[in-house]
This record gives structure tokens, sequence and C-alpha cells, in this order.
């Protein structure tokens, strides 16, 4: 089994990676504040691991919320159920709220650990690569808005994280695709040996040999949290953890929360910004090339959809929480495993780049 | 100028009280973020308050939120209005909100700012009574579930608190007493000099004088401060601030929210603990006397509805978020401004004293 820190003062806690974990309740119990335990998960996750889950938990009292599964479900109304569920059951403070789910059910499920009674405990289950490797670490949780994506939310930090390898067994190619593209942000923007190591590996990796993906998250984790335990309140640095994610949001939100998977949307902002970090001259051609390549093997688009304009984008990267007071910031890279936060990127330059890349003028 | 400062560390801040404080923005608006400001008020304030703090804020970029008064609509629902208007007019992480209005305003303000795009900063301007000597201070904010009050939310603290006191010369009598409800509070769990005080200003005190006023507002704010120093996040000697609260949330959720104001129920809420606490024989009938006339005096209730039972109010009780692993924890007497958080007190005492108080069998 592989275990990581992450190392917040009082709020640190540890992430556990290895096949089989989920039924080692004997393990991981310990992280269960008090006798009362609801599970969220969502209708295409609950069938496959529910059962095996609650097993773990004779002598709790348990109950669950099972949501719709879908980006598009990620509300304050669909919220609202998983407080109904919990004040039906008389749930109190001591309570443990536990995310058996990808992304959206973790980060609801935080996000309602975060709210009831003003914050309860919470473990997350991550049953997707995207949700082991990225959102069930740093403690960010929340809700969509109509107008913008994560718009409401809290930080958050789970007791544990529980990554099961075994769970990606399920996992869709598309899903698991889009888990890469998060994986390889993080050789992008701070860890060049990690990214050559991706390199070399991505056939097996995409045939999901659970040694080399066990390395994978092990490593995604690691990276992201210094970058977390350096900053846990994106007050600076981590928000390079954003690569491609503004022009991924604007996506997102153009085409509809779900229609564009959360990865793929990141895979095809990744490469937009690394063709604009190269327009700014900042990076070679050659990172660029392999980055793209990369990306490819991986499954990805690394093309944003051929029906939006340019006008439409800069709108929705306008409303990107990484605007402070009117400045665009747009994380760049700078070299291979170098990113920067920046304002310096024009409107002239990035549409240059949008059109050069097949957006409508 | 009485001010005081909360002494949270790094979330430390300064409560200022005064007559016209509102329109001297010259000395309070360096604790506004950035350029972007959102105020969010309710349609009884705005009309009599808005336009004058509008006043002090030219030179920002300013909008409005204008809630329905009233506890009834401190839903998730309705505070989804706050984030629809924050997103239409592109408020990034730099804007600052302020909540101009009562303690539902404050909530729902406060709330809105500890989500929107993960946390923002706010300033509370409270215009009731209720307000600036409770929920202002202490960063108490969130919203209510039809299963109980208050029970979604989040400790988010504010830049600054102004409690302007000449706001409270449109306060209705019936919501001034409910503010007295409060302030009697602090002398019962942990100020009997200020209690003694109290009882010899009530006359002057109810006749609204401004210099005692202030005096009791600050002196309120001082005992409210000292706890919550103590212990932000509730996780003990903060519970005593909830003298009354755990009855007087049962009867607010039995007879609707704002049928019952907030204060009125806290009343007849003490009203029962005093009694309660006298009945465990750790309190003198004479300091039980002694609560009971200044209450009176006050203008509150000091009985529960008549149409309540017994059973009910035990349910909504043990729906209070005082309630840990299913032990009913309140808060009793043990002397004059001596106040203990306790399980002591059996459901058959507690139901002796709630048929003594008139409550249905």
């Amino acid at each position: 089994m592989k275990h990581l820190e992450l190392d917040l003062g009082e709020r640190s806690y540890p992430i556990f990676i290895a096949p089989g974990i989920l039924a080692d309740g004997g393990m991981w119990q310990k992280y269960i504040a008090g006798s009362q335990v609801c599970i969220v998960s969502n209708d295409t996750i609950a069938p496959l691991y529910l059962a095996r889950l609650k097993q773990q938990l004779s002598g709790k009292k348990v109950c669950e919320v099972i949501l719709p599964d879908g980006e598009a479900f990620k509300t304050l109304t669909v919220l609202e159920k998983i407080f109904d569920t919990l004040l039906q059951e008389n749930h109190n403070r001591s309570t443990t709220l536990i995310a058996l789910g990808g992304g959206v059910v973790g980060d609801m499920c935080g996000f309602a650990a975060a709210c009831y009674q003003r914050g309860v405990q919470f473990i997350q289950i991550p049953t997707t690569l995207l949700s082991m490797v990225d959102s069930s670490v740093g403690g960010k949780t929340g809700v969509n808005h109509p107008l913008g994506k994560n718009m409401i939310g809290a930080f958050h930090q789970p007791n544990c994280v529980l990554a099961d390898l075994d769970l990606l067994k399920t996992l869709p190619d598309r899903e698991f695709s889009a888990g890469m593209a998060e994986v390889i942000k993080y050789g992008l923007i701070c860890d060049a040996q990690f990214f050559s190591w991706l390199e070399q590996h991505i056939g097996a990796l995409m045939a999901r040999d659970v040694e080399l993906l066990s390395e994978a998250v092990y490593r995604s984790c690691v990276n992201k949290a210094a970058v977390v335990a350096e900053d846990e309140r994106e007050g600076g640095r981590r928000a390079i953890l954003n690569l491609g994610h503004t022009f991924g949001h604007a996506i997102e939100t153009a085409e509809g929360y779900g229609n564009w998977l959360h990865g793929e949307a990141v895979g095809a902002g990744t490469a937009l910004a690394l063709a604009l970090s190269v327009k700014l001259g900042w990076l070679s051609a050659d990172v660029e090339a392999r980055g793209i390549t990369l990306l490819t093997q991986a499954g990805l688009p690394i093309a944003p959809p051929s029906n939006m304009n340019v006008d439409q984008f800069l709108l929705l990267m306008g409303r990107d929480k990484k605007v402070l007071d009117g400045q665009l910031r747009l994380i760049l890279l700078t070299g291979l495993g170098e990113a920067v936060v920046s304002s310096e990127a024009s409107v002239e330059l990035i549409t240059e780049v949008l059109l050069a890349a097949g957006v409508g003028a």
C-alpha cells in the first residue's frame, strides 16, 4: 500500500492508495468520527460498490443518499437532498459523511459536510481516476451555478482519502482518459521527471496496469499535496493546478456540463495553454509537441469544440474564478515542469491562439 | 465611538458602535477589499437605509440584492438569488459583500460570502438590536432547513461590524424586545454585574436612550467576543451563548419561522432554562424571579405557546445542533452569571418543567 500525508497543520490527513482498500475497513474505520455515517454516492456507482462499503460499516448507524449521476446534477437543488436525509435521520454534528464516487459526488458530499450544521467530518472514496488524482485531494468542494462552474463552495478537508485502484476496473474508457488529463498536468506544471515517466509508460497505463497506475496516482497526489500544502486556499501558487482549466471551464459551460467531460475540456484547454505559452516565446515548440502527443496517446481531444466562437470563449473565461479585478490570469508554462500564473497574455494573443485552434471568429 | 476587537488570530476584526457611523464611510471604507461591492438587504430596510449606504460607496462598482423580509425566506432557494446577482455582475474573488439588515440578512449574506467562489470578504451592518448584540458578532452564518433552524451554514468572520445606533430608531417595538432577550442573556450566563446594570436601567433602555443603548450593545459584544475568542467553532464553551435556544428553536420550528420572533422564542426558552436550573437545585428561586422580571420588563413572552405539547417539544429539541450522539445537551445556570453545558436534565425533569409552564401533555 502506498501512503502519503497532506500536510495542513491541524487539518492534515492521509491518502491511502492500494487495490482492495475499500474492503479493508479495519484499516480505515478509525477515520469515522462517531456512530453515524451517511454515504453519498450516485446511481451508477452505488449498484457496483455500495454494498461492499456498507459491509465494512457494521456497528455504525448508516444511511445513504444516491444522487443522479453527472455534472448536470451538481447543483444547490440536488445538494439539498443530502441535507434532507441527514435531518430526517437525525444526524448530529459528530456524523461522518463518506463520498463514494467521482468528482461530482466528492465535491457535493464535501460541500454538504462543510455546511451541515456548519461543518462535519467526511471521507473521500474516489471511484474515478480523475477524482483519485485531483478532486478528492486538497479540500475544494462545491457545486455549479448556471453561470459558472464550482462558483459556490467551500474549502473543507476530508479525514482521509481512500484510493482503491480496483474500482477503476469498471471505469469507462472515456472517463479514464479524462483522468489522464490531470495526471499529465502534474508532469507539465511541476514534475518533468514524471512527465518523462508517463511518456515511457503511456501504453501500459492506458491498458490499466495496476502497478503502474498505482505509481501514477501516487506521484500525482504527491505533486498535488505539495502545492496545496504551500497554499491551501489558493492565494497564489495553488492556481498552477488549473493549467488548461480556464479554457476548459469555458468549454464545459458552453457545451453544457457533462457533454464534454471535465478532463476532456482540460485536455483541449491544456493544448491551448501550451500553444499560448509558445506564442509568448516562453516555451519551446518541442515541449508543446511532446505535450500534444501525450494528450493524444491518452485518448484526449486536443482542439476545442468547433461550434464555439472567440467572443463566447472570452466571455466565459472572464467569469472564471482566476479573474482578479478584471485581469484574466492564466496558467502558462515557461518550460517542462515549470508553470506560472500570468496576466501577460493579451486578448489579441489569446484570440490568435483560439483562431489557430479552429475556434470560429 | 465605542470600539472593540474580536480576537481570532488572523481572522480578528473590529466592532464599531456609534450613532451615525453608517454615514462615516471615510472611517470604514478601508475594510472593503477591492473595487466591487454587493449590498445584501431586505425590502423593509432597503427603502430606509440603502441610499445612505450607497452614498458612502462612490468609486466602487456597487450592486445590490434585496431579499424578501423575514425568517421564512432564510432558505437555500432565496440564497441562490445572491449568487445569481454576483455572477450576472461578474463579481470576482476580491468582491466585498455588505449585509445591511437584521439577523436573517446577516446570516444569509455571510453564508453567501463564505460560499461564493469558496469564500469572499464581507462587512456586517446590523440594523436590529438582536443582530447588533448577537448574530453579527462571531461568524456564524447560514440558512434554515424545513426540518431545523440554521442547519446549513458556515463559520465565516466579517472584516468588520458597524453598529449604528441611529438605525434602531425605526425598529418596531416587538423586534426591539426580541433583541433585549439576547442582551439579558449575557447578564445571565456570564456577567452578573451587567445583569444588575440592566435591572437598574431597563426603563430608559426600553425608551431607547442612545447613550445607555450604546453601553448595552458594547457590553453585550464584549461578552460575546470573549466567549467566541475562546471557542470559535463551538467545540465547547461557546455553547453557553445558546441559553434558552434549544427550547427556543423548538418553539420557532413548531410555530413556523417568523410567527414567533427568534428573540421572543429565546425569551420563553430562557424562562424554561431558568425553571429547569431551579428544578435541578442548581439555581435559587430568587435569581429565577429576577430573570423572569427583567424578561417581562423587556416586553418578552415568558411562557411557551399553549398550542405545543410535550412530545412535539422533545422531538424538535432532539433535532437541535447541541445534541451529541443522542444526548440532549442544555445550557443551564448554576448561579447568576454562571452557565454550564449539561446533559444531566432527564427527559422526565424537562417534561415536568414544560407541563408546569403550560405546555400540553
